[in-house]
């Protein structure tokens, strides 16, 4: 097949554009490909904003129809191409780069041209023969790019949020079950990476557990502004094209269909502008990253040595961790969501530049925008993935190092201040220092030290707890 | 007075120190003055970190009464103490650098010896005679650095967001103001900076209150959770030296002398070193910033001119613009609210970074964090006092120019794709910039143009919202 | 074929590991393609990055050869692999995650295992018979990932920053032409976006090459730190199992081979864990990022309309703008330029917190930097190419327009005042602005206005430079 | 006195402004001060900025008068009362906000008024008599605030950055003093936080000193960029209200006046809006600062414990570490220099943000990038003399611990590969750790373990550098 055969042309309105045969694509999308060639990674690479974009044509086409300003005809087949886009049926037809100018225009032009053609398709109609089924007239009806793609993306969010979510969720449990596992393993709590007071290891990775199911918490409830859509807005919030009644219609439309319970936006001149719900929750997500960095962080400081480390856990095995040390092993996935956490906190960064460079009536950084939210949502969940499958479920504690750290130490001098008061604790604890003795028996030398005293040395436990000592 | 006489000698742990002889703060106070000579400002810079200190030691001394582990007149005596605290009567004693090592020991040191020898001065008796009422012993007893740093931070917060917040509505109703002044002034929306849709500048006003009265409401919501403290937790979270009634005791104490309704976070192990909250808050207030910076960018977009910009709206003239320009006036006000907004936006990136360096039971970067939320609130509510009182209220349209940019533009060919379709729509429109003429004299030179559609240009007005026309 | 026909069973420190059958790549990498699967793009996405990996293990084969560790003949097979690696032939074979932890040791272990195959099989031996060529004993010998893998780093970002280096220099070339071309277009300088004094367009596009041709220099100036590296630091840069010949031998070979002039860094142990070149070039990359984010906004400045902006230039129109609004072209590409930037700043930030994450004697977070670093490399000279080639070129100049803005304004003023003063030349502009006339009617309307001061005001290029009049 | 008798009465374009009756400045400086109340801190909160600015003035008016612009009479008042500002003696005249609108011009006309007033006043004649010597007229005379402002950041970032290196400087040569005195201590190297191969404890703190002597290298080279200055440049760079030969008789004078070798921006234009100087100088502070926080966390986590923790060096003891915990001891000096890296780090992207924001012929943000590069470099040196003078030169190694983490561990099983193969020794340093051997007893007890290999592992210190061994 000569070039010539391979390609259709089609026009509009900046003139006549060349097409493969056979895309389902238009001339749009054709010029946007030519004018995009920035990262190389294509819309589709986030197969759930095709399924959103997918959605929101189809929630607009019922909506029209429902108005009469659509006839049912040609609606159906506007649905059925629909349903083939949400069912990624169709993901090879958004080549587009993920880095766009235009505020989105060309990816929701994509997604226009390709419903239109495969409507045509499905029909037995020859692709490109728009006085059919019209991507602009029919269906971007009464749509425009700044309500449907900013209504897209928070779909493909909420869609992404859910697996990151659960995820979560199941790397807490992970946790509590390794907080059970641990919870008699007595060991030296540490501040400021210096010997401080007893703990269990258990309460350790509760902790750990805790802290992450706050933010599934908090996670879920940022969603919920995600869940504000400005549909019907149009251009830039006026909704100028639509009819009165069409906003609720298509939103209660979107709900159907996508399962979720959207709303309209409250105010939708700053809805066609507004990114702060984007700002806010990519400043959820960044949190969510610095607690599994911190998490990641103390996980290979317990299990640092094995001789000349803390050594108080093991992780469990992965790959032989060094091209030049004989049985040297590693923390390799601990390691790898450190930098993840980092990846996501630049992403926010870069999502918050986005923000703040709207402009008038509208931000026209959303593709970004896009991107970086969609690709911390996906890098989290598999750094989460990680964590849980391949490391935390195989952690070992090794208990009598533990409890060597916390003997040979001071901690329990804390608990003698209440009794012999503070200076006297840390005359105490500087004897133990020095001389290279247990504070037991630096205790046992002492005149002025009872038998009790001596008691509330020799157990820890009770100490990794308030007491009913002190009433 | 010689420099011997000016200075009393107190000891320490670590040895004897000078103090001022007339101080109130002691011997740790004055170690850590030496110690940190990092940014010159004083913890007193932010009175209500100060005034939350006060009050948490007071709700411990009550606590610790009440439990039977304090007697009531050394109670009473620190708890006047702690009120002079609390009334602002002794910031000039805490001299301590923001920035300092040690999580905040320093400060909480700070604060116990201010109030030791602030009651023993009270009841008559020299200062440094610690055998009466003891920093460690008495005022800091079953409390740690590591719990009562945290609970005054999360105080601090609360009373000064609560300054921001009142500023911003009202900063909001200031817009709206604004908005129902210009709600008859016909205007073109632009989306990309390039003409897109008619609008009213009352409509672009009230899009500016409505997303700052979100985010009042952002505000409000995430405050909650600064709610939540970690006291009674002490060292690291285990509670060790407490009863296991105090915590509960203290915070409700808190509570009441507050005036906030805390509660105890779920799991005092991770509260302990969980900065999650900071986190989160500070990405809040990082979106107000990009809220009001893109609002400022906005008003100074539209002000250009006069007479080569938009010249859509006048603000107020505040100050000669130039020193070497004559008549020119500058929009200085909005510049200064995009300059906090990029601080803010920095100190919400330094923040992140002590929260995920913390390590083990504790995250000993939190004086950093402390500094940059504080100084974040302070420098978001003065930006936004002043966008209001020195900008806002004085803006004025000037309704000519943008009624001129209107009609001037294509604005209205959107409405016609309904009716003519996208392509013949898109003619029109390049007539009217290759000729020169206004849409409303193209129009009317078309064959195919009907008067109806006359008229739908003819009243950007009904262009502003949804029509009935549709249906 | 059934699975277990299609795999090949290996051994590591570990244990067994099922590698398929033709792969070059051994039980290593086939452990660390299951441990990271983080971001699905494979270190082959940089193919300078396994082009400099080759170059590096030839090198170093070469210098064991000569110091007579490794025989002859097997340091050929060794070097054809490598140079089958070079040429880029065998990208296939390194599947890798970029994300990943173990401070890139998974990457050199797929280099070293690939090139251990290939030798073999170039000789005909089966895969996996590593008793001819072992991967670490042979391949790797006297290197380290801690000393191969910085350096592999650092010649691969010297081969991209060479074409974004030629690009940044195109497009300046392209700016100057322009520069040429409006040298002549007289128009309104401005400040704060209020009008300030005369300019010609030719100037403010010759700024923009300015800036942009500085920036060339200072990546050049920067790179030539990129070339000081530790190869023969082996695992922490005391060289340990390596002789004392071989660092100076390996590095003379790679100069030889990469045709870049390396040398050693002077502390080998510093430079093992230092990342600091890392950090100075990104920052640089962040600069050229601001200045290209901010020629792009004053491109959609100046182009903003284009009945309803400042309308003094016309971008080319490369797409229909809207989906909704016929007639409307956006200024894509200086839209998707500045998106870049933002993403480059944010990279930039995720580059910085791996720096400061280093801990003693390896900064284990270098695969984030890598991915991050090339990444911007790419996306920078993506949108450098961009910029220029669907953008600069096509610029065309509103002379018209850009004169209009010019005198109708009060931009000659500022000539004024070293003869009149600065407060009579306030009193004409205001004049001025309130009468609606021009500054030259205002000045003819005025007494104590000389004709020499209405010519001042009358010839606005004079203005664009400095004069000699004042001497 | 009266409210009325403490002010005298000023005009300005903007009409009357009442000025205190005592000030130097006058009445522009009065209207910023009531605009700009953001943040309270005076820009003399840094002498150098108004050092530059003084000197900056004073050049200009000697460049004027020798031009014959300027009376000589009236120039050697403006350069006396120059003087003054220079020499620190009116540093309370300058108490407006750093941060401000307007793009310096505030701060410019606050020392234009406040020459214009001392010199009024050293002649005698009454405050605000600007028909003798005025502000903008004189003082100003070929000035704009668009060059002198940013010519007087540069200079006072040049004069603040000599302190910061010479204190790099300073900590280098306390540094390699510890690398002389633990030049002999043996220890365990590490990667990863696991055991890696031997080294010397001098070796780590020398390679301390030098990654912070590379960095005072890179911090001039780049300072000389900040020597290319735009004066002349007036308002938008194109010299207006300038003599030809003025800019380079300025800059000679201001070169001479500051000691610097100072030379004209190649295109003013540029000069005029261009920050680059400002975010590649900002990026080395960066990495300068992530540098410091890699060797402060370094320096933590060796002297971690005491008991369980690595406990490998001793920092002096500054202060008692907690109110609860007796006897504790935390590196506070280290966890100050984290903070104030992360300050920086954040700082550096404030800088970025607003050199981003840069719009046609300036950029008005440069007050808040003036704020945060002198507050940077500020904090930076206060960091590294804190560190140097409280911390490095105090500490001391634990000699014993050293050896014994590196008997403990395996290693020397490294140095084995060479001979045995990486497995076998993979294979010896598996039975290490699990039978709880040493590596010299596990190689005692294997067959093939020749006398040779059993010295190679029992000589570490001869693993510390290249050998001989392998040629």
């Amino acid at each position: 097949m000569s070039v010539v055969e391979s390609y259709r042309l089609e026009r509009d309105p900046l003139g006549e554009v060349c097409v493969p045969k056979t895309a389902y694509y238009g001339p749009q999308t054709a010029r946007a490909l030519q004018n995009f060639s920035i990262s190389g990674i294509p819309i589709s690479h986030f197969p759930q904003l095709i399924r959103a974009l997918g959605m929101v044509k189809k929630a607009c086409a019922r909506a029209n129809m429902t108005l009469g300003n659509l006839p049912a005809e040609k609606a159906g087949w506007i649905e059925a191409a629909c349903d083939d886009v949400v069912a990624g049926r169709l993901d090879a037809e958004f080549p587009l780069d993920v880095f766009q100018g235009g505020a989105g225009t060309s990816t929701n032009m994509n997604v226009n041209e390709v419903i239109a053609n495969r409507a045509l398709d499905l029909q037995g109609l020859p692709l490109g023969q728009y006085s059919d089924i019209h991507p602009n007239n029919d269906v971007n009806l009464a749509q425009s790019t700044n309500d449907v793609y900013p209504t897209a993306i928070r779909l493909a969010i909420l869609f992404s949020y859910v697996d990151l979510s659960d995820e979560l969720t199941k790397l807490a449990d992970a946790l509590d079950e390794k907080a059970t596992e641990f919870r008699d393993v007595l060991k030296l709590g540490r501040t400021q990476l210096q010997d401080a007071v007893p703990m269990t290891l258990g309460q350790e990775f509760a902790a750990f557990a805790a802290t992450l199911r706050e933010d599934v918490e908090r996670l879920s409830e940022l969603s919920l502004f995600l869940k504000e859509i400005n549909l019907g807005g149009t251009a830039i919030g006026t909704g100028i094209n639509t009819d009165r009644r069409y906003a609720e219609i298509a939103i209660t439309e979107l709900s159907a269909i996508s399962g979720l319970s959207l709303k309209s936006a409250s105010n939708l001149v700053e809805a066609c502008w507004d990114t702060g719900a984007f700002v806010l929750f990519s400043g959820m997500l960044k949190r969510t990253a610095t607690k599994l960095s911190k998490i990641c962080s103390d996980l290979r400081l317990l299990s640092s040595g094995p001789r000349g480390g803390l050594n108080e856990i093991n992780l469990p095995p992965l790959q032989p961790g060094s091209s030049i040390m004989p049985g040297k092993v590693n923390p390799v996935i601990p390691e790898v969501v450190n930098q993840v956490a980092f990846q996501i906190i630049g992403a926010d960064l870069t999502i918050t530049m986005a923000a703040e460079a709207g402009q008038l009536q509208l931000n026209v950084m959303e593709p970004v925008i896009t991107y970086n939210i969609l690709q911390s949502l996906s890098l989290l969940k598999n750094a989460v993935v990680a964590l849980r499958s391949k490391c935390v479920t195989g952690i070992s504690a090794n208990v009598d190092q533990c409890r060597a750290h916390l003997e040979s130490s001071t901690a329990v001098a804390t608990a003698l201040t209440p009794i012999i008061g503070y200076e006297r604790a840390a005359d105490l604890a500087k004897l133990v220092l020095l001389s290279g003795s247990t504070i037991r028996e630096v205790m046992a030398s002492q005149a002025d030290i009872t038998e009790d005293l001596v008691r509330v040395a020799a157990d820890p436990a009770a100490l990794t707890a308030p007491s009913a000592r002190h009433s």
